[in-house]
C-alpha cells in the first residue's frame, strides 16, 4: 500500500472529498445544510453509519449557532470530550468549556447518594444560571438527568448535543431527549462518543468561522 | 423504549455482558487473553468491527504492560487521548503522559518545515531518551514518522499502539508499522480514534491493577 504525498494543510480537504465521493458511490444523500456536521461525524470516526442515525431537531445548527454567538457555555461530560473542542473559536464569542466529571466533590457527593457522577454534574451545571449546550457524548445518565429536570419543571436545558455511546440506557436515553421540545442534535442507536460530541461542536464552530452560519 | 435500573457502579460490568453476549450471538470469537482489550474498544465506540481488526504482534499486551511497570511514558498525538489515559492508574507506576500536538513551537516548525505537527512531536518523543508506548489514535503522519526513523536507525519505538482514523493514508501507515518488528497493537482499515488508543491504554492499566497482566 503506498503513501499518498500531500501537504499537511490539504489532508483535511482531501478527506471530505472523499467522504463526499463514498456517500455518492453507496448513494446516500444527506441534507445540504447538515452536511458539515455529518461529514464531521464521519471524519472522525472512519463509520459512515452516521449519515443515517444521526438527527437534528428543528433549525438545531443556527441555534446551537446563535447560543455560541451569545456566549453560551458548553458543558461536557467528559474532559476528553472538552479536550477536543476548538476552545480558541469558542473563546471568540465569549463562550467557556465546562466539565464537572472529575471534581472531587462531584466524585463524593455521587457515591453518597447513589448517582452516577454525570448525574450530579447535570445538576451542578443547571445551577450555573448561563446559556448552556450539553455536549454529552459518554453518559446516557446525563441525558436521563436533563429530561428528569426537564420533566420536573426545574431546569430547561437550551440545547443537547446527545450522542453518548454504549449498551445500558444508551438508546433510550437519547429518544428521552427526542420527545421533548428540547432543540437537539443526537445520534440515534449505540454509537457516539466524546470524540463525536467534539467533531460536532468543532463542525459548527468552523462553518461560523467561514462565516456560512 | 425503557430504562434500566441499575446502580451506577454495575453499568459497566453489565456493558461488558452485554458485549460478551452479542459477540456470540454474532457468532464472532476472539482470543481469550485478549478480551479485556477488544472488548473495551466495542465498549467506547459500539462498534463490533472492532473484533475483527485488531491486531496484536505477538505478547504484545504483556510487552506493553512490562513497559508500564518499568515506568514508560505514554505519549499521545491528541490531547484527547491524553485526557482520557487513567493518569492516576499510570502515575503508580512512575509513568506519565505528554502530548507535544499543542505545544505553539511544534506548531511554529512544522509551518515551517512544511510537516504535520504530529511529524514534529514524533520527532521531539524520540529525544526524551525514556521508554516511550506511543498511543496514535489520530494522526498517520505520526505513524508514518515513527517508521521513518526506525528505517533510518534514528530511533526504534519500545511500543505502537497504532489506532489512527481517517481517510488519507490511514490504512497504509498502519500497514507500514505492522510490518516493522516493533511491538504492536493496530487497528487495520480506516477506523480508530483517541478514544480507541485511550481505550486500550485504559482496558491494559485496569487489568494490570486486578493482578491479571
Amino acid at each position: 500500500m503506498n503513501i499518498e504525498h500531500i501537504e499537511p494543510k490539504d489532508i483535511e480537504k482531501r478527506s471530505f472529498e472523499i467522504i463526499s465521493q463514498e456517500l455518492k458511490k453507496r448513494q446516500i444523500e444527506i441534507p445540504q445544510d447538515k452536511a458539515f456536521v455529518i461529514k464531521r461525524a464521519i471524519h472522525t470516526t472512519a463509520d459512515f453509519e452516521y449519515a443515517q442515525t444521526l438527527c437534528f431537531s428543528k433549525d438545531a445548527i443556527s441555534k446551537v449557532a446563535e447560543l455560541i454567538r451569545q456566549g453560551a457555555i458548553i458543558v461536557t461530560d467528559t474532559n476528553m470530550g472538552l479536550s477536543g473542542i476548538n476552545k480558541a473559536e469558542l473563546g471568540k464569542y465569549g463562550g467557556k468549556l465546562m466539565c464537572f466529571m472529575a471534581d472531587q466533590d462531584v466524585a463524593i457527593e455521587a457515591k453518597s447518594r447513589g448517582l452516577t457522577r454525570a448525574t450530579v454534574s447535570m445538576e451542578r451545571a443547571s445551577k450555573l444560571g448561563q446559556r448552556i449546550i450539553f455536549a454529552i457524548g459518554n453518559a446516557p445518565t446525563a441525558l436521563i438527568e436533563l429530561r428528569r429536570m426537564y420533566d420536573e419543571k426545574i431546569f430547561i436545558p437550551d440545547f443537547i448535543i446527545g450522542v453518548p455511546v454504549g449498551f445500558v440506557n444508551v438508546e433510550a436515553a437519547k429518544e428521552m431527549i427526542m420527545e421533548t421540545d428540547i432543540p437537539y442534535i443526537v445520534n440515534k442507536g449505540r454509537k457516539g462518543g466524546s470524540n463525536v460530541a467534539a467533531a460536532i461542536c468543532n463542525a459548527i464552530l468552523y462553518e461560523m468561522k467561514k462565516g456560512n452560519i
